[in-house]
């Protein structure tokens, strides 16, 4: 089989290097063209990029010249790690003239003709895309988004929840690493020996994307889910790993800390089962310990892909309370948008 | 004016370091005992007590000589810092010896004729102490109790709410400084570029004692306020500082952000009025900034007696959520029990 | 006594609000002038300045227009915290202009005319001041400045030893704070978990300054000292508080340990003789413990102005190695220039 | 092959969970017993290891029995992560019984007749081990060592500075990770925001085990080499990989940079012409970045067994200077010692 073409868009930032890493030997995707910023353009990517992950920058892409984010980019598909407040446009200028845009970018979650995609939540979103090209009178190219880096793993954890008890409030409280930040992101000097109880534009998205996510896809529109979120984000001193302090209110009552566990760990969902190449074992990983999840300990496991769940027990004010940790830059960002357009190409999105 | 002769119980120990700092230079306690377990006994203070706060340990303690916690002690007002599974019984040893003690252990806290005092919050419930002596037998000892670190700050700032507002629920998630475990504590294997969602005893105590402490003094029993406290505690790497966001539902709706915040900034209590040595001119300041507060710049206010809020905002589930951050080694420990005793001096509960 | 104006050069920075925050209080000095970059300009303190050191911005500031870092300051006496890359010219602008420039920049430095002085070392350098005029062709303005945060301590421990012993060979390791890059400065996702063996332009500062601090001003000519210094740099992720080891080798053989020490321990020099207002009473603390200094606990000796020194034993390599610890942006940057601008003062150099 | 039976004394500890994982798969070595101290005895591995590292403990091991450190382990080999205050004894009753012991242990490092191994350093000390049976009158046992986890790295990269251009001075200060403390080792509250200047006990064993693993053996005798060596050990905030600034005086002068570059890079030893398992493909790796090595993202080169250095260049005092990093629990400890083995095994030591 021929490998589908890739192009990745902001490709010498943090997010842009972690597809460039996450990608490395990938059975269907094949990176071909690497884009970024005006500046970095007619260099080799090895000499524009200042590599800040480990380990060092893979030696296939070293000496790809990188070119301007604009179409023309010898490839098909293209994943989009451009910061907000420019992938918007040109995402769009990617899908109208064909490519397939799988876009980490905030800029059209919102959009009500772009599905906001998680495999294991909502894959039937995907079915958006025809009116989404139809509207914009798109031939060929589409975008999809995958959610925010601390929405991904609490919609993963909520979907299960929901279908089997009924979701009618959710709280959460994150403690967001630094990588989340991007690079430079944080200066040390704010975060060493503190907590910042704020990260700029995060709450309102961690309060929304879950209802659009969980929601019911109606003809050519997405229903949101009728449940409540909200949502206080919190920057900690964190390489990586996205950790959250959830509570639910659910609509069926009477339940037990076992059955909500079950719940939980026996979730399984399309990727499973499609077996795709980016999908782990196991979406979801309820712990036993009293003490985890733990972005150290936890963050890696299931090579970042699964979330892992711990401390399930009642909550005095809403009804099951528990923690929730994912891998931001994982499942909460390159690896996302690569699930995501695994799925379309097993759904038969991504034919030539 | 004579001094009041102070004993430490537990004087090693880094609450035992905090009251010796705290209480230099302090107008109406002398520190004269300094006692901690067997293996000290005996021994100067500089020999025994590897002290780990900044700045060097006052030159006036050095020389003292460590005794063992028992009664005996030259003093007449001891400030318990012992760790909660010896506490219990020692302090009740020196009750009956005839010795005021204010205890930061948690041992006494759930005893329905010890005050769980903040003088802030309940000062009134100093009255149980008549009871508490006959009851027990005591002539001239006693014990009251100062609450846990996360939950002193967090009562003061439901204080203002519940008498203005009327107070049905709190959902508060914690994010612990290190002091708070003591020394050695926390290993940094455990918690460099890591979080630990648990703390072990913290959530009941932080779900349980601001209905106490709100609650009202009614003959001989303290009835507790009704409302209901959930909390998710968590271990991150800061070294001093106590932040925790705290989403609430109160018995009035309709009203404003300003409204909330104006009740928070006006508090003024007791405490304040009597003009207490440890009193912080200001029990409440409300930062207007969107990214405060902060442990690292917050901690010091007043001393550490000041509990810094920030981020008033309605909340989509309950009602209001803002940030709070309390030191915890000073509002939260020693610097509470010594408020304690200056509230109870003032009242004339230290009269020879 | 009316206090001097003083203006403060690039105020914004991490350097300029130490000045502001040192100044507070000054018995001689006033902060009368407040200049930044061009952006800044005409905007209140309080708006333009992202202060971000504890306590809050004093309020005293907070309403003066910041200016242009040009000459026509309502002020005598100013202080340079620019980035060396900016404060060659405008330093040279504001003393021909008649002001006099205390400059924490490294651009001057190493001009044969221009004193690089700490008060403790080499306090007869402000001679060359004279002919630092006549050769310039300035009537009243001058500039001394004070050395590299990891020079100046290190010089202040070698100065005794070079006049009891003598002094040929220096070797220092040094872990610097990351206040010392300024703010942003360094990513939290670069040094968490990390140290980063490389600080740019940092070695050749610390290799030549010493040399030129504990020279002989002969006439017009500061003839530096004699002996040979190697430096590695490193950043940890330390918040203030610069830590060298040491070792040197002394001309002097035979000694003991004991006599190195009573050479740190004993050394005084002319701003304790003075009493100048920043001179720490000891500009050298030898503490006893085997694990001393170290940046949390030591930095704030003399209110940050003392350098403490530990661990003095014998090197197999050279002859004598020890830690050396001293506040970067005390005694390193804002100290450093407001103690040498006290020292001008006492020896009649700030004249109307 | 039927592979090696295998044992591990202190199997609970730090270093004998990284021995657990390292030997993971290991085409020659079984791990078929696990021991540790007297309170673990009788109980599953997962029940008594509090398991500190990740990812998770393997599943072959969690229900193996812990024993005690005593001969009658079922096994012939056996990896000793005893601390040093109790391996001397232990380790020789090992020995004396029958069992090969490779340790990690300082307890036997200097005994004249203890090879202090490092088999990219000096293989042929294994050449001693005959000598060691004999004087002791051990039949089939006896005992190797590799070195200290900071004495490891250095060795490696002096081995062809001395051979091939002579060594007469080094100079050493180093920048060690927490795991070097084992667990729970430094407690959080001592290093966040700090460095300790000094780790108990390391000095002296830095300064002394690189001459004896450069010594010559001469019949019964392993001559120290002939050059000396001063330590500066300092603990920093790192999680794992030791981090040294070196400086080094050679015999031969006249050198450039290149050379010296050369003589590290191009460094390969018998590991690596034998293919041992554990042998990383290069030694040494010289980085050619200014401000490489860095514990975050060196400390994996290699699987922990490459040691990286960089910034080589001229030093003023001695004659060349450059960084060096070492996984300290991989090329420190564990994979130290499991090398070791494989070396022995290979020349024929491991026989039944």
């Amino acid at each position: 089989m021929d490998k589908i073409r890739v192009g990745i868009l902001g490709a010498t930032g943090m997010v842009g290097q972690h597809f460039v890493q996450f990608l490395q030997g990938h059975p269907w995707f094949e990176i071909t063209a690497l884009a970024a910023s005006g500046r970095s353009e007619g260099r080799s990517y090895s000499q524009v990029c200042r590599w800040v992950i480990s380990p060092d920058m893979p030696s296939y892409v070293r000496d790809m010249v990188v070119q301007s984010c604009e179409p023309g980019l010898e490839c098909d598909l293209v994943f989009s790690g451009l910061p907000s407040d420019v992938a918007g446009p040109v995402e769009e200028q990617f899908a109208a003239a064909g490519y397939w845009v799988s876009s980490n970018a905030s800029s059209h979650r919102t959009d009500p003709d772009v599905p906001l995609l998680v495999p294991e939540v909502n894959p039937d979103h995907v079915g958006i895309i025809e009116h989404q090209k139809r509207r914009r009178g798109w031939k060929r190219g589409f975008i999809v988004t995958n959610p925010n880096c601390c929405a991904a793993p609490l919609a993963m954890v909520l979907r299960p929840l929901a279908d089997r008890f009924g979701l009618s409030k959710v709280m959460v409280v994150t403690m967001q690493a630094l990588s989340g930040a991007g690079y430079p992101g944080v200066a040390s000097w704010d975060i060493l020996d503190n907590v910042v109880p704020f990260i700029n534009g995060e709450e309102p998205k961690v309060e929304s994307e879950p209802q659009k996510m969980l929601g019911q896809l109606e003809g050519d529109v997405i229903r949101p889910a009728d449940f409540t979120t909200s949502a206080h984000c919190n920057r900690v001193a964190t390489r990586n790993g996205h950790l959250e302090a959830v509570s639910v209110a659910l609509k069926r009552s009477g339940l037990t800390g076992d059955q909500v566990v079950e719940a939980l760990s026996s979730f399984r969902a399309l990727p499973q089962e499609l077996k795709l190449p980016s999908a782990p074992e196991l979406p979801i990983v309820v712990r036993p310990e009293q003490d985890r999840p733990q972005p150290l300990h936890d963050r890696g496991a299931g090579r970042g892909m699964t979330v892992v769940v711990g401390r399930v027990r009642s909550c005095p004010v809403l009804d099951w309370k528990f923690m929730v940790l994912g891998h931001n830059t994982i499942r909460g960002a390159a690896g996302a948008a690569v699930l995501n357009a695994e799925l379309l190409k097993v759904k038969g999105y991504l034919e030539p």
